[in-house]
């Protein structure tokens, strides 16, 4: 599919997104004729690969196990717990036939898994000596959206939706699981470069189920604030449901504890979204399917020479572990190439020319800064290894700073609505900690969302002092402020 | 689940397998109130995963391309092709309704994919150039069995269906295809010790839509045969219905011609199914979570020593790349790691107490011939490498020398008939080529199906000479024999 290329990169995202992810060959959408899903094409799915693998180191090495729960949840178990079937039962899709015949009882799509896994642990959990426990799986959850479906963003198919849910002894344990999930969620962004503010949602927003929600939100260059991740406890909600019961150390049997947090494909949507320029993607080296391109730049009478010099560079490089892509393709010019691989963001382009091959040097292309610079073979591995290092960084910090320049920090509700319809991003605000005097004042203000209570984590990143905070008066009822409200125009 | 320890592996054989699949925590079966669907547990789990990344490595290695397309398959893409059609619609599930509103278009759980990418690929292929594409996907297929169902044998979520779908220029590039996919799957099911026989489906029982079905069978511990891989040459069906075609280089339009291929978690059951014995599992290395499990024997007054020691050892092991877990379990006597870890089949165990720790040694006990030996500290690396070799090899012939006893060529069908019927396993025939008189004299013979005809690769691996057959009868109508029939009872 051809789209028209469109205004620079940060100008008209959304049109500008649906170019980048269809140009760079990350994810068809579409085409297929089942609305809100996509189809993710080779380039794109090794990307997604990595993401997948990050998460997942991060999730093993903190002790979580992996499993794969079925993807059809009977009616019976999905609707036993009366508040989570209200919050999901307007958006699943139901199997209702099986061949010819009418089912008994209808199957939903998994919109998450908090009912089956809570049924499967009425049988595995026994005793306090088991816990406590984490599971997690990375699958495809559906959601039968009725707003307009965007790629990534807004589907009714979500891929790559990697979820964990815990199992605890006691209240206390649960909330030390939130804090782990919130730490392990903001290394797996840090480690990509995706800044984000850390919010307890308000009562209304939160998970179905939950006591309470944990999110991560970031800004997109719409200015719009885009969930990128949760974390609830479940406190014994499904537990008791799903009759989840262990004894405990003092022999008394109770039910557990839970927590179950997830995040989306909205985090490579993120990583596109952050890490572009006007010549396209330049994806984090952590993810990149191929960290160095290398393009052998070559007359009739030079081919052998530098096709082979290219092939020793790159088993250079692969011996060090980094991901090599010796660029071939015959029927291309060089820059034809450069185009390219700039569009698909490679982090690294060695550029080798016959010059390169007498001299013994590489001609190495920084996808960042889009910088050349010539540099000796020897000093090669190191030098891509720092390379990327250095592109990783960098590509964080100005996400970071792009990120922080659109929050604001105001002392009226005025100034925050305006900030918010003017698409400036996100305010904060001084709030009492009362929910209530936050959904009075923002009801029929459309466009103009509560995220939640702002985070400590965040607020340091901030340098928010909330002593500070606490001096002033709650921007939504005028009592003593105690805590920060962010509010923006969510996604 | 406790179930009762059945009687000895190899006899009931269905028994036996819902047994260890429980006890060993591989797959949780039959208490998920799905029928045919169950749970993949932790250790399940990441046996599963590494079978995964084998096939995955192999297919990568041989230029194919992963991707991921959506689940559901509306009815007017599923239903295009008549015959693929008549094949599945018995067996789908059928998704109706989106919240509570009815679908315009019912959807289907995909059974497979040949539908949505063949429509996918009319916007992707244009140009002889591209050819020959090989795209594959890892995912979960579904199936409406009305039969009875089997755990991982016969399912209703196929949770691991690695399916690969291929596009060339040409009838000819489409055969060597097949050739290619018949290779990978031989080589992958070679490094698992799975022992297959290699045929061509007749026609009746070939893929819906195909022209012609390539299939692997084995042979499980109750003498029926079990297909466990499929390999289709759909020449240009799926591509003229959903008009895939490309440029040729001489510049005529024409359909692409198509293959695909799938395999499905049958490898896992057959995994399980021939590397057992009566104490459990025996997992090749290749795909076991822990390839070495250390258990520390000690005293209270030894404990300290012995840990430390264990760790040593553990951490010498990991770094020669191999796959360790140290079982420090408290509550736990040596003697009951033992047993849970020779029926979980961890292919090595190292048994560690003060006399190894004193004499720089360790105890090794192979699982695949239940033999301990004492060897040095610093020989240890090089020798568990070696053992790791030699199991799976090891595995490999036994599972062959007993697939092969339970293969008989014979030459009248009555012997054949008597083979099957009594539990022996596979009978091989001399035959015509003419696929109506297998049909024919089958017909109403019930428990005896056609596995198709013998291929060259099958042929040579169980030394039969086809010019010894050539001068033999067909056995089913009496011409000249040319071919070799294998026939079976069926899963």
């Amino acid at each position: 599919m051809s789209l028209q290329r469109p205004q620079k990169y940060g100008e008209s995202f959304s049109q500008w997104f649906d170019w980048i992810i269809t140009e760079a060959e990350i994810y068809d959408y579409g085409r297929y004729p089942v609305k809100g899903t996509g189809v993710w094409l080779p380039y794109g799915f090794q990307m997604r690969r990595r993401v997948i693998e990050l998460i997942r180191s991060l999730l093993d090495e903190a002790g979580h196990e992996e499993v794969l729960l079925p993807l059809l949840i009977p009616e019976t178990l999905f609707a036993k717990e009366s508040e989570h079937v209200r919050g999901f039962e307007k958006e699943v899709f139901w199997v209702t036939r099986g061949g010819s015949e009418e089912l008994d009882v209808k199957l939903t799509l998994r919109p998450t898994s908090e009912t089956a896994i809570s049924y499967m642990e009425s049988f595995w959990l026994k005793s306090y000596k088991q816990l406590p426990k984490k599971y997690y799986q990375i699958v495809s959850v559906f959601r039968y959206e009725t707003k307009m479906t965007k790629p990534m963003l807004r589907v009714r198919e979500i891929t790559t939706f990697k979820e964990a849910h815990t199992a605890h002894e006691s209240f206390e344990s649960s909330e030390e699981q939130v804090i782990e999930a919130v730490n392990i969620y903001s290394k797996f962004f840090d480690m990509l470069g995706i800044p984000y503010i850390i919010s307890r949602r308000p009562q209304w927003d939160k998970f179905a189920g939950a006591i309470y929600t944990i999110a991560f939100d970031t800004i997109f260059p719409d200015k719009k604030a885009v969930q990128i991740g949760t974390v609830h406890n479940l406190g014994q909600t499904f537990s008791r449901v799903f009759d989840v019961k262990i004894q405990k150390k003092d022999e008394t049997l109770d039910y557990v504890w839970q927590t179950s947090y997830g995040i989306s494909e909205r985090v490579i949507a993120s990583i596109i979204a952050f890490h572009s320029d006007d010549r396209g993607l330049i994806l984090p080296p952590i993810v990149a399917p191929y960290q160095v391109v290398i393009v052998p730049i070559y007359q009739e009478n030079t081919k052998e020479v530098v096709i082979k010099y290219s092939d020793e560079v790159a088993q250079l490089l692969r011996k060090a572990g980094v991901r090599v892509y010796v660029d071939k393709r015959e029927d291309m010019r060089p820059a034809e190439k450069f185009y390219e691989w700039e569009l698909k963001g490679a982090p690294l382009r060695v550029e080798i020319g016959i010059k390169e091959c007498n001299t013994n040097t590489v001609t190495i292309f920084r996808r960042d800064l889009n910088k050349r610079e010539t540099i000796e073979l020897q000093k090669l591995v190191e030098k891509v290894h720092a390379l990327l290092d250095e592109i990783s960084q960098n590509l964080s910090k100005r996400a970071w700073n792009e990120f922080t320049s659109n929050i604001k920090l105001v002392s009226s509700l005025d100034d925050a609505v305006k900030i918010v319809r003017g698409g400036e991003g996100i305010a904060l605000l001084p709030w009492c900690g009362d929910e209530r005097c936050v959904y009075t004042k923002l009801q029929g203000l459309e466009g103009v969302d509560a995220l939640g209570e702002v985070m400590d984590y965040t607020l340091k990143k901030l340098n928010i002092d909330i002593e500070r905070i606490k001096k002033l008066k709650c921007t939504f009822c005028g009592k003593p402020a105690k805590f920060v409200m962010a509010i923006a125009k969510k996604y």
